[in-house]
């Protein structure tokens, strides 16, 4: 992610925020779909979960580079793309759509590959400057978050 | 998942445990490696933790289909194989090695695909009679497990 803090306070995000999102997620997604592609790392658990929800074993994950600090200013690499031969309708997921560049370069990727295949994208956050709204998200991001994937793996017992 | 409750006991794992026991697991893994392949959907969440603690963004996913209930029996099709080119040492993660089908599989095509790559595996939990052992494992599987992110999501608030 690209998004750093400057002057933003940072906010814990503890997995019962995260459950209780995903199921106001759930609750919004007014649409049915085949299979879930997380974009790694960050949507993982979100895809696993609403796999789950779902009953929808056809979860899949996609990897990004992004190359923000190098002379391809702003460029994202998408890899791993996986096979959705069988797939209608695909829901793309992240923890935070920020600045929007990851999220418009992995819909590129997959419509060009996938042209009769309808995406539709939904993340847990989303920063109201991004390139690009998911279909549906949860929460403005309005603080640096601490998602509890990241603080409580590092945190000493 | 083929291992389906018989008589046994039904256990609640809660995050609270899994994160607990992904901490246990990162102490007992003591290897380097570059780069980590979840077994959807049930490793998406330890993969994404693990890759949090060891600051790896090599984290992919890997797709099965089992075929027990047809003719094909005990067999696994293992697709969604993930990039490797630049991976020297490979951790497979998986919730648990029950039969041990899906991670013989996994292993061998990986194995066929990357010659060259070491892969060695890890699970929370193992079930003593699987055809194969994880490398590292936390707990001796002996209930069913009712894992949070299948339990949690599905549960009326």
């Amino acid at each position: 992610m690209s998004w750093k803090p400057t002057k933003m306070e940072k906010c814990y995000y503890p997995y019962e925020d995260f459950l209780a999102d995903t199921k106001d997620l759930t609750d919004k997604i007014d649409w049915k779909f085949d299979s879930i592609i997380a974009i790694a790392r960050g949507g993982m658990s979100l895809a696993q979960l609403l796999g789950e929800y779902y009953d929808i074993r056809e979860v899949y994950s996609i990897n990004t580079i992004g190359y923000e600090d190098t002379t391809k200013l702003g460029s994202v690499k998408v890899f791993n793309i996986p096979e959705l031969y069988e797939a209608k309708n695909v829901l793309i997921v992240d923890d935070i759509v920020d600045s929007g560049d990851t999220l418009v370069e992995v819909l590129k990727v997959l419509r060009q590959m996938y042209p009769t295949v309808i995406f539709k994208t939904a993340s847990l956050f989303y920063k109201k400057s991004a390139k690009i709204a998911p279909d549906w998200y949860v929460q403005e991001a309005d603080k640096w978050i601490g998602f509890f994937w990241t603080e409580d793996i590092k945190r000493k017992i």
